[in-house]
């Protein structure tokens, strides 16, 4: 079993997608994460779900999660709103990371390496110098237990 | 709009939990994570899915993807097969993390700040000494994004 054989078909955003539409995809097609491409299709970041929030946390809340308490329920309830207008591009990582991209022929334990290395339940996986489509921890899971 | 209104109900399992019953369920129900309850039901862990996988992979494999490469296609299938027997116990980290674990009076601000802190898409609340249930990424994007 190889990762061609684990593909899906998988959403793609560019960073110039709206980061509000790119939750929206998040949430409705409950996916582990987006797959960012640039101009030639090809990952240039595999964006987890927690780092679309990320962006839209004042910063003071993330050093310490219990000062959003101070926040009232009103304001917290609409504080997604300011990501109106952002682009994905804000809410990519400032560093580069290791990226969780396979080629088609990598093999279960190498999906699997690759997820547990990046703590990504979403692999993307290239080939002929396009995006294929995407492996989840899912998928690997569904095919590679034992019965 | 508070943790108590978007609680779903949520699997638990016990660090007893053989790691292949924990992979199961986190496949079969597409979960983002599993919460690690102790003898009084409260969490003693939230599990992210790569965590499981993190068990089952060679520790020279975590440390350079690539060396997972030279196990051929046959043993790399079965290599999920050495999580037999294997308890959740073995794959909680070893030193103890901020959990992202809050109470039934949260904000929605609150919630996604310690998602954010946490890298965590599931947040367990708990409340009058009990676990009540979890708040997912998806069910705080769902309720929260402007429509």
């Amino acid at each position: 079993m190889r990762a061609r054989d684990l593909i899906t078909d998988f959403p793609r955003v560019t960073p110039d997608t709206p980061v509000v539409e790119a939750a929206r995809l998040l949430a409705t097609h409950d996916l582990p994460g987006l797959i960012v491409v640039d101009e030639h299709g090809l990952p240039v970041s595999i964006l987890p779900g927690t780092q679309v929030l990320r962006m839209a946390v004042p910063s003071y809340c993330l050093d310490d999660p219990a000062l959003a308490g101070v926040i009232d329920e009103e304001h917290a309830d609409a504080f997604l709103r300011t990501l109106a207008g952002q682009p994905v591009r804000d809410a990519l990582p400032a560093r580069p990371r290791e990226l969780p991209v396979t080629d088609p022929d990598a093999t279960v334990l190498e999906i699997a390496a690759l997820m547990a290395r990046t703590h990504s339940p979403l692999v993307a996986v290239v080939g002929d110098g396009r995006l294929l489509g995407a492996v989840t921890l899912k998928t690997l899971l569904n095919r590679a237990l034992p019965q």
